[in-house]
This record gives structure tokens, sequence and C-alpha cells, in this order.
């Protein structure tokens, strides 16, 4: 009887909770809702042509060694290009320096395995990405939050945050998953000098970096670590473990994405991903490797980037229309989503049910939020990656109904505005 | 500086440790080496073109969706081919009772997570297999070990056992690695029984339970468990989580294995899950269902059978013809492994060095023992699936001349030698 089974779930399990963005994605699924609730890649730029003729090349050439168990470091051809694409932004490492994984989600968990002590406090910001709070809170993970703004983490409180002592801190500093923000070159200077100063280490999780339609590249903290150098002898990495991922650049089918860490960060993490899954997968990291081969992963973001900064574009027109004057919104300059926010006292949640009855779905902004306090009843994450732009119009101006609605509903009990933190533009 | 991230690893690193198996992989592929040492299928028998007929149809026919993020708990109809599939050996199952996992080692991983806390005590078998006791240690794991002979696991030493309360119980009863014995039938019963006595629940490994090269299939624990029932309404599964592969009847490269397991534990596994990887690969999964549906799976599996009972037969000839009459061994009625048990006193890693030496490597026995009392020191595991017969063979004579020069070396210092618990056969 699975009674036996519940009485013997170990204690770290009891807070792991069902995702609202599992329940969401279920939604997403209802052909006639218009879902900006997932953080799915548009279909359309998956390279299918490309994929197709990579897997007739790995199977006829590598067959053998592409479905055999591999090592647990990942495919070396994969590693060394991963080491060689990300010195253009000024990272400097080796192969030994990449650890593939099973997905960014995979990274986070060995991560937070590696690191997290019950009860450990990590530095992150508020809002943050919902699949690092899962990852880290198996491990019995605390938190400190740092709000943010238009320029990302506000460093400024983040000295005060340190001296608590966190473990690590987790930051996302492009076009960062929920709030479509990016943290500003002078803040991540200032975040790095902190991390030292209090020899606080940071993880930097860059899913989208790649993917700006505006403005330039700003350099990764990473890149920015004086600990990360280039010697005669090779490379050294110091106080920053980073993260990205093909998901967002070739398709998330695929589950790979990497960490770039100091060898012996790498070497204990691959201990621990031997014990997790043995290895990503052969056969996949052998296609990755040969569909990006040759330039095509670069001319192929270009690609996306069109695409998706159409459908920004589109999403903000769209609000701009049809939203109300005291809804504002974040301006992102590259990745996946943006940010709303509306009056204080709005329920985000009741929205989404007013929304879903409209046939439009969002993420309501409470689930972002590592001490909930109710500060994200007031947001909602829409995602502008998965529908074409004709969509997107038609699903904010549903959505826009379901606004309105909303505050005229508590508009005779509405407390009195505070500015948002966002400006409009 | 990477001391900064080492004075952070969590007290659950500090225990996990490199395994020999990582390091033999390496050994393995210095091409003058014969290996027995790694679990690997043969690459010869990988249905490369049917991959490869598999990879395009999908990625013509479902391309979006193959390459696109996927739901938790994996591809439905997979889980309903999976589903259909066990129900011949009398599991009854929906496909709602299956999590796609990536290889049985995240399923080891998450069976760890969801039920281990620090000082737990795991009943298993002495040896067992090396992969569950990292996952299970990760979690802190505590082991009590019952030995095995030709029929398994000695059940009559179980009762005693599971009186100081271990959490579950972990059983290959097929052809067992490393062992490559069997659980006879009356075993299993005995087993069922105990665990519903005891009220202490299994989790049944069968990576090999198909690759069966003679004698009558015998029914997994999970069929013989009273509680699986067939109802009008669907099924229920009780005791037992049953754990099975792709890894040796398809290929290990992509990684796709599964839990069979009572409802409520699977929507346990899967928010664990979740906050592992997300999912598995889509795109695996659904060439894994092109793949093997309309029955290429179960013609596969007999082509399989006959070349790896090809090479059992060639390795137990070949130990017949060479080994030392002191030297006894398992005979496999299926699997990969076999298990070599030399006299008392012999030392298994100094032999390993010395075949080195002869260019043939195999596994020693001390990293199969939970509680490693120097037990495994007599033991070595061979394995016959990797190699073509005539590399068996070759490879038996090598490792004969070590064995003989070991044994000869310490024959003046040598104990009385008890019988062996395996019968020579």
């Amino acid at each position: 009887m699975s009674t036996l089974w519940k009485s013997r779930y170990a204690q770290r399990t009891l807070g792991v909770k069902s995702s609202a963005i599992r329940e969401l994605l279920k939604v997403t699924q209802r052909p006639e809702v218009i879902s900006f609730a997932g953080g799915l890649p548009a279909p359309e730029v998956f390279p299918v042509e490309r994929f197709d003729q990579a897997c007739q090349k790995v199977l006829a050439q590598h067959g053998a060694l592409a479905l055999q168990y591999g090592t647990t470091e990942g495919y070396q051809p994969l590693r060394e290009m991963i080491a060689r694409n990300i010195a253009r932004y000024g990272i400097f490492a080796k192969a030994e320096n990449v650890l593939i994984t099973s997905g960014s989600q995979q990274a986070l968990d060995l991560i937070g395995k590696l690191l997290i002590n019950r009860g450990d406090r990590i530095l992150l910001e508020a809002p943050t990405y919902l699949g690092a709070l899962q990852a880290f809170s198996v491990y019995g993970a605390q938190y400190v939050s740092v709000p943010v703004d238009e320029d990302g983490m506000l460093t400024d409180q983040v000295d005060a945050s340190l001296r608590a002592g966190p473990k690590f801190m987790y930051v996302l500093p492009n076009f960062q998953n929920p709030a479509g923000v990016t943290l500003s070159e002078g803040r991540r200077h200032q975040l790095i000098l902190l991390a030292d100063k209090y020899g606080i280490p940071i993880v930097e999780d860059d899913p989208y970096g790649q993917l700006r339609y505006e403005g330039e590249h700003i350099a990764p903290l990473v890149a920015l670590d004086r600990q990360n150098l280039r010697r005669d002898n090779g490379f050294t990495l110091g106080n920053v473990i980073y993260l990205s991922t093909f998901s967002k650049t070739l398709a998330p089918g695929i589950r790979l994405a990497w960490i770039v860490a100091p060898e012996d960060v790498i070497s204990r993490l691959v201990l621990l991903k031997q014990a997790a899954d043995l290895h990503t997968s052969t056969f996949n990291q052998f296609v990755a490797y040969e569909v990006a081969r040759d330039g095509f992963l670069d001319q192929h973001v270009k690609l996306i980037r069109q695409v998706y900064r159409e459908r920004r574009d589109a999403m903000l027109d769209a609000l701009q229309q049809y939203f109300p004057p005291e809804v504002t919104w974040t301006h992102p300059k590259g990745g996946l989503f943006l940010w709303v926010t509306m009056p204080e006292g709005t329920d985000s949640e009741a929205l989404f049910h007013a929304a879903l009855a409209e046939n439009v779905a969002f993420v309501a902004g409470d689930c972002f939020y590592a001490n909930n306090g109710g500060e994200g009843s007031r947001h909602m994450r829409l995602n502008f990656s998965h529908s074409k732009p004709e969509m997107i119009r038609e699903g904010i101006r549903r959505l826009s109904i379901a606004v309105k609605t909303q505050l005229k509903g508590k508009s005779h009990s509405a407390s009195p505005l505070k500015p948002s933190e966002f400006s409009r533009q």
C-alpha cells in the first residue's frame, strides 16, 4: 500500500510543492488559450533541418560512440567548443573548466547539492528564477532577497545582506527571469568587489546572454572577476561559477547546458553528477556539436534575435495601446520575459483566473519570490518569445480586459499608489 | 580563488569519492587493453539504422514538439508503451505509474532523495551495484548487507536484518550486477512476504531482465506483490518500486530509463525530478518510442540475447580452459557480468595491476561492498557483453597468467581455503 511509502518520505521532500509553472504549462496546451505563461522558445526557430543533417552524420560516422556510455564530464569536442565560444565574452576557460549538464536545471541542482547545508542562506534577487528556488530548497536553503530595478539587483543593499553571511549569491545578470531587467556594468563591478571583500562567491546564471535585442553587450561577472586570469600555462577561475545553456539558442528538448568553474569545483561536481545521472546523453552531445559547429550557432542566434526582438516590440506596443496608465512594465533589452507591475493591492491570482476566462495566461508574480511577503501579488510575468506578433497583440488585448475589470473592482478600496520601481517605457 | 569554494562544500559531499569504475573506463579506452571492466553493451548491436530512420521521422513529423520543453513525467506514448510491455511480466500498471528518468542512475538518485534521511539504513545485497551505493550515499545512507549465492540474496538472513528497521530493501533479482546471480522464485516469494510482515518496501532494480540466455523467466518481485492488482478501474501498485531501462536493450547513450511505482510515489518523484533536471530529453523520448515501436524492440532483444549468450559461453569456456582449479565463478543465466572467486587471501587490487601489465582489465570486487570488510578482495567482476568471443578468449588467457602468478606468489602464506559460496559450473 502506498501509505507504506508515504510514511518513509525523507524530511527534505516534505516542503517540496508542485510548481505553479508546471500547472501553467498544462494550460498552455489548450489551443484556445494565448499563453504568455511558459518560458518556451519559439518552435518556428528550431533548426530542424540542421538537426536532421546532424543526426544522420553522427549516426553514420560515430554511431558506436554516440549511442554508448560516455564520460561524466561531457563530450570533449563540445567542451572545447564551449570554452572557445565563451572566450569571446572574456571568460578564460579550458575545456577542463566546463561540465556538460542535463539542462541548466541540473546545473542548479548539482550546485545546491555541492554547497548547501540545511539552513544555509543564499543571497538572490527578488524576484528570481523559480527553478533555482526549487533546486536549492530541496537542500534546505534559506534566502536573503535583494530587490531589483531596471538596472538589476540593487547592489547598494547587498553590502548589508552579505554581513548576514550567505553561502553564495545567485544572480541572473542578463534579461533576468522573470523581470527582464539587466544588471548594469557599474553594479557588476560593485558586486564583484563585494564578493571579494566578504569572500562570498557568486553563481552567475546566464541562459539568455546571447539574446540581446538592443544596447551593448556587458561583460559577465565571471569575466570581471579579477581572479579569472589568462596565464602562460592556461587559465584560472575564481569567485564566480558561470552557467549557460543551449536551450534558448538551439533547442530545450535536447537538455544541454554547462557549468564553467575552477577545476577542483568541476571535479567535485563531476562526482555528484556521476551519482545523479552518470552522464548527459552522449547522442545529444554529439548532435549538438554537429549542429553548432562551423559558425552555425552564431548565424542561428542572429535569426532568433530578429524574431524575438519583433515579438518583444509587438508586446511593448500592445501594452502601450491597451493597458491602463496605472500599470507599468519593464523594457527588456533581451531575453524572453517582461514584468508587469500593477497598483498595490492587486491580486494577481484573481487576475490570473479572470485572464484565463478571456483565454489568455501569464504567471502570477508570487512564485518568483523566495520570501513571499505578498510583494509578488501585484506583478505578472509575460513571455514574448513563444507567440507570434499577431497573437501577442490579441493576447494583450484580452489581458487588458481582465486587468481593467480587476482594477475597477478594487478601485473603491485601493490604497494610495506607491511609485513603481519600474519605469514605463 | 578556489579555496573560497572548497571551504563552502556541503557536508554531504565530503564522503563522495571518485569511483574506481570511472578510472577503469579510462583504462578501457587504451586500444591494447582487452577490458572486462566496464558494463558496456556491445556497440555492434546498437540499432544504428533504426535510430537513423527514427530521428528523421521524429524531426519531419514532430520537430516542434520533440525539440521543445516537455512534461516532467515523460512522453505519454512512451509511458503507455512501457506500461503495455511490462504487463507481459505480470506488472499491472498504467502510464501514470511510469516516470521516465535520465537513465537508471537518476532513478536511484531520485529514490535516494525521496526516501533517505542521513543515517537511514538500506538493506541490500553483498555484493551490490556500485551506482546504487553512490546514489544513496550522497543522502547519508548506512547499509545492512545480506550475502548472495547462486540463487541470489540469502533470504533466510533477511528476517534478522529487517528487525534492524531498514528504510527499504534494494534488490537486483535478475543476473545481478556484479555477481551475475538470479534470485530464485522461492526466495522472491519469501522476500515479498518479509516486506509485508515488517512493512519494509522494496526497490527492485531490473536493468537486465530481458537478457536471459537460458532457463525460464521468473516473475519480478513487483508482480509477486499481492498488492499489485488489476481492478475494474485500473491498477494499484504496492510495496515494490520497479526500475528498468533502455540502456541494455536499445542504447545507453540516449539515457532513458523508468520507474514504476504507486501514483502518489510517482507524483512525489515528479516534483523532485522537476527540481533535478526539469525533464528527460524530449527528443530522445520521441526517438526511442519510434525505434522501439511496432515490435522492433522485441525483435532486437532476441538478437542481443543471441550475441551475448555466445559471449557468455566463450567466457565460461575460456575460464574452464585457462583458470586454475582453486578459482571458481558464477554461471550467469543472463545479463552482462560474471563474478570470479579466488582463494581467500587473494589481493584483487594487486591482481588488477598484474592484469593490466598483461593488457587485460576487470573490476576488483571491493567496490561492490557497502560495508567493506575486505570480503571483496578475493573477487573480480568480469563483463562479457562488450568484447567479441575471440577477444574474450584471449583476454581470459592473459588474465589467467596474472591469476596464476598471483596465486603462486602467495601460496606459502595462504590460509586454508574455505569452500566458495559459488559453485563452479
